[in-house]
């Protein structure tokens, strides 16, 4: 894990304070799995009554806590969250499996709770056995350290290769009430999210059904997680967990299409892609943060497809790490991800500038200025197929060496 | 185009003489198309009757001389090969179409033949204008300067990321008669072929009916230039073409399944496995060629999705380049392949030494082995699946920092 001490240079320069959420308490610590003075163990606690959503990582070989949420997603109930970095706990067999058993039952009977109310999240080395000892040793530390405002110890303790914790809050009206949307996440590599990102948790005082919740996440999981790739790899791990206490006081809700409900899915949409964003500031070895817009396509999957192709493909992303507006790239990203394309109706822009049109080099093109755009650090692709109405917004980050560096001996 | 000049440290140390083949002569010259100093446009002309298969690149933006090909090949007739380096007329409009027009032209009024039996490959920048009169002036040179032994100077014409030319010869037994087939290719980047690679040409004297020709060419495709990936980008200008000119005696062949072919399928297949392999060992920036065998899928379409999921992966890619036997993110590219696994079946060795079996680390598994084998230039990874009996292999390379040298500054 070298060279973790140099912070992204697309971090935010500012992070916002989260104001506290009835019945949300949150404790962070040091349990020593792996990292040694830093915290790696978080425990968020909830009210009775707290319903949960999740998405979860559609891997194969997804690790021991993840088959342990989607077990317990279809009750819908939550009374705690607890997370560990330094070890994922996938691929680790029964031994796997038990260690879920073990810090659920841990946390279960500190607090005084069922263990299928406990969803356990896992992020790190994957393949190692866990050292479940400490985490259960941990746990009635935790307790006694929750806090209603300790939302940036979680986010810090959660971090692997992260150079940034990642936070975000939003604000929505439910009728006349105002309910709050808290969260946070970590990346940054192994992201090509195809659920949820690695980890991510959101918490909110609104009063949502569980199936309602479910779906109103999963839409917004769609036009924010899912549209952010680092390398194209998929992580075994990939968790976003979202509980609802129902301490707010607002109309009730009961269909994911009540009009009541517009606000508060708009305000969810917007902290998600916030934390996505986040994610890919962060992505290993990010220098520039890359928007690739699709539009003109035969439907919104196609456009997301294509928009992926080009924003996970390494000519592409080393292309753009050395400044070289190589749009050609761009035509080889779109001809390869399967989807209808004609070479002479397409239109390639950089930077607000077209390129291309109608499949041919604009007449007299003048590279200057999008050489000059590509030596920023934030870079638009902008893409039309003049097809079709599908439309589609990715986000991505540069291929660089340090991505090399930091991967090389990421056990190490 | 920085940093040519250091050849693949997996490069060959030898490389085969190729015999002449009755009825194919070769030349290559140097018309100054975007390098200087080296030739980069070669010619092969074949005696009348000789009959060509070919597979393309499945890209939806295939360049203007993949489209030429594609048309023609439906024919199966052939006279001369035309290919250069430099420009790979792709993305450039109606004025790439007019470009192959007067290139095929040239050639034909040259030698005397059809236009429809002159193929044509362009490798190198896309999007650019091609500057088609130094190809029109380059043809009645090249006719002077053909010759039955030019393979290696064709191998060379083509080349441009390339660090090494690469040939390959066979002979393959049809009844009692002895048949040569040559065959040369180049690579080295944007490599993920999806029906062939980026350029490569064979040719024989057996006299075999296109239709067969067609249907052996892509049986051999299937299992040598389509298992092999440098960087999981699919080129807009991929092309093999195997010509037969008919010129030996030998049994008649009228069936693609008939018994006197065997010896040469095998043989066909073995010359496009090497030049597929010498592709590989000249990826750009590769330091390690990498094997991985995946075994006991559920078939072996899902073999060799696994085998390229792993072989693609960015993580997987830079743990080899940094020496690191992170099987764990082998274990996260099985995952994501979306192919069927069961965790707790799932064998991984590496350099022949079992890492895990059914699902969890081996009993007192001792790291020292694999990290050796770690350090050595030719790396095998074999993956049982425990569910089936499908198979498949697949060759790749390290992603390295040679890489994003080679790629941030293509065009510069």
């Amino acid at each position: 894990m070298s060279g973790k001490t140099i912070v992204s240079p697309l971090a935010p320069n500012t992070f916002p304070t989260l104001p506290p959420i009835d019945g949300v308490m949150i404790g962070a610590y040091a349990c020593g799995l792996r990292y040694q003075g830093r915290d790696d163990l978080m425990l968020v606690t909830l009210a009775p009554g707290t319903v949960i959503a999740g998405v979860l990582t559609k891997s194969k070989t997804a690790s021991a806590p993840v088959e342990w949420c989607r077990k317990n997603l279809e009750r819908g109930k939550v009374r705690a969250i607890i997370a560990n970095a330094g070890n994922a706990n996938a691929f680790t067999g029964k031994a796997g499996d038990r260690s879920v058993d073990e810090s659920t039952r841990a946390v279960a009977q500190t607090i005084g709770c069922s263990r299928n109310e406990v969803f356990m999240a896992s992020t790190g080395v994957i393949g190692q056995p866990m050292t479940t000892e400490k985490i259960v040793a941990g746990v009635p530390k935790l307790v006694k350290l929750l806090r209603a405002d300790g939302w940036m110890a979680a986010a810090k303790a959660i971090m692997t290769t992260d150079t940034f914790p990642k936070v975000a809050t939003r604000q929505a009206k439910i009728g006349d009430a105002t309910v709050t949307i808290n969260g946070f996440a970590k990346g940054s590599g192994m992201i090509a999210p195809d659920m949820a990102t690695m980890l991510g948790f959101a918490f909110t005082d609104a009063k949502i059904p569980p199936r309602v919740l479910q779906e109103i996440l999963r839409a917004a999981t769609d036009k924010s997680f899912n549209c952010i790739t680092v390398d194209s790899d998929t992580s075994t791990s990939d968790t976003f967990l979202l509980a609802a206490t129902g301490t707010a006081r607002h109309p009730k809700i009961s269909e994911t299409d009540d009009a009541d409900l517009a606000d508060f899915r708009r305000a969810l949409e917007a902290l998600m892609t916030d934390l996505a964003q986040q994610i890919v500031r962060d992505g290993e070895g990010a220098s520039k943060f890359v928007t690739v817009t699709v539009t003109g396509a035969t439907s919104v999957a196609a456009a997301r497809k294509i928009g992926l192709s080009i924003a996970n493909s390494p000519l592409v992303k080393t292309a753009i790490a050395g400044e070289d507006a190589n749009w050609g790239r761009i035509v080889m990203a779109i001809g390869k991800s399967g989807e209808k394309a004609d070479r002479d109706k397409l239109g390639i822009s950089m930077g607000g500038i077209k390129i291309t049109d109608k499949g041919q080099l604009v007449p007299n093109y003048d590279e200057t200025p999008v050489a000059n755009h590509m030596k920023g650090q934030y870079i638009d692709i902008a893409v039309d197929l003049g097809l079709g109405r599908g439309k589609s917004t990715v986000w991505t980050c540069d291929l660089t060496h340090r991505y090399i560096d930091i991967n090389g001996s990421y056990r190490s």
